[in-house]
């Protein structure tokens, strides 16, 4: 056992199309990256290098979803975590999520595994309630268990890892603007027409069938977002071009990420990602909009040690 | 070419469990059969041998399916269609699908077969729309095709077989009372609150992967519709007791079966659904209910000839 971990936990995509509050996946070449080591006493400390977030470890994510950690396994061992915020607060790419997994996942691990990883989702979604007010698992569950996963319900927690073919690549920019979430949570309309639901459920059946039958052109008809994207995408600026410009590249779809202001497409060729990242690059430069742009893999690990 | 085909379509239990209006699936061992007959000239004649449903083409669901196929392919052939109801009408198992999907299934044979039966389902729906009032395609689809269908979009069509294991047994009790289908449809709220659709859409995902993968436990757990069932459950005499019963004697799950009264178990052991069937008998005969029973495998060829 050792006294000092330095653990990587995935950003993630979470909204993926149809799928608003269910769906999400892991990306594989960005995550936060901490460092857990145990440290003498009780107590648990942060440090965030270069950011502005809190670290007192009532009101940091880390802190609070290590804490539920702790009391679950009933132990008191102090921990000191480090933080190195790669994944943008407020992106819309699973920032808090991030930092969440990264610090339940390397404290088990300091901890000796006393609990499996699947048993981590609820002391990161603790986390995820001090960042958002809502415990989602959304992001916290891809970030840990790697995948493309299905939070199929919530009391009681049950998560769902879903097949899908290796070959997906994610592109997703994230334009440099701010959108506050408590916005892009007021302009949802609590009810929704039926008739609406049934389209969006429709296209959710289609998109789990697709990915589990490598049926691209199935996938790609699916992921339509009928309820939240139409609303949420006003808040992004050029969002229209966005989408357009991913689909006349051969992107299989074009989303939101999260609540955004992060889009994502998806893409079944490394070529085809490529071009659609260009267009995407070429779009936010016409419109002078800052941005940082990610190609990626989906994260088939999840959250992972890097040196222990 | 022959000038005379006996054809079988089979029942079909619609809006299975959380997929109100996209997910069907077909019955095994009841569906109507068709006999088919050119005839000189012109025109569509039919003859329903013991049934009170109009028999004029223009007010038959074979009649104006087999119309359709005929403007499509640009013919005038004269046909005569004798139906043998096995599915009865009002029962919530697509009696008026299986006569759609037989008559367009075994007119295309008897035109030489000049479109592929996918493009079939449309003119069932013609059919049904004469027998409803709306062109649905989540019975006439899996009639067609057989399987586990998912309606995915209706403008353009776009229907998926979808992926499930092959020795799912579904338990069937028809209680013989009737339930107007402008009732089923009345009571259903036009608008839902987002956070329920959002469960409900989280089930979707949760069998169409259980389905893909034989996950029986997830099937189970996702066959729960928290829209519909809730209120045309209560149409449906002795639901609740039905719906235990099964469940404590091993049915993965429960529901209703179209828009009822028709309620379905679905199983995953041949001596579970004899139990479960039992069951539901016993409670029918405590009531005093009359009812048909059946016991099914899923059908994977749908519509097929008999004889030619």
């Amino acid at each position: 056992m050792s006294s000092s971990i330095k653990v990587f936990a995935p950003a993630t995509v979470a909204n993926v199309g149809p799928g608003f509050d269910i769906l999400g996946l892991a990306m594989d070449n960005i995550g936060d990256q901490l460092e857990l080591t145990l440290r003498d006493g009780t107590g648990i400390a942060i440090d965030m290098p270069g950011s502005d977030l809190p670290t007192d470890p009532k009101l940091n994510v880390a802190g609070v979803s290590v804490q539920g950690l702790l009391d679950q396994v009933g132990s008191n061992q102090g921990i000191h975590i480090t933080i190195h915020k790669n994944v943008a607060p407020g992106s819309g790419l699973g920032s808090s999520a991030s930092s969440a997994a990264g610090a339940v996942f390397g404290a088990n691990q300091l901890l000796g595994s006393p609990l499996r990883k699947y048993d981590l989702i609820k002391f990161a979604m603790m986390g995820e309630a001090v960042a958002s007010g809502k415990a989602h698992a959304d992001n916290v569950a891809p970030s840990l268990l790697g995948g493309f996963t299905l939070v199929r319900n919530y009391y009681p927690l049950e998560v769902v890892n879903l097949s899908f073919p290796k070959d997906l690549v994610i592109v997703v920019i994230h334009p440099q603007i701010e959108v506050k979430t408590s916005d892009s949570k007021r302009i949802l309309r609590k009810d929704i027409p039926l008739e609406v639901a049934i389209k969006q459920w429709g296209n959710v059946a289609g998109l789990v069938s697709g990915l589990a039958s490598a049926d691209y052109e199935l996938i790609g008809k699916s992921l339509e977002d009928v309820i939240v994207e139409p609303v949420r995408s006003m808040l992004i600026p050029g969002f229209g071009e966005l989408k357009t410009a991913a689909l006349e590249n051969g992107a299989l779809g074009c989303s939101i990420s999260g609540s955004g202001p992060s889009v994502f497409a998806l893409c079944n060729d490394p070529e085809i990602a490529e071009k659609v990242a260009k267009s995407f690059k070429d779009e936010y430069t016409t419109l002078g909009i800052d941005h940082e742009l990610y190609i990626s893999n989906i994260n088939e690990e999840g959250a992972k040690i890097i040196s222990a």
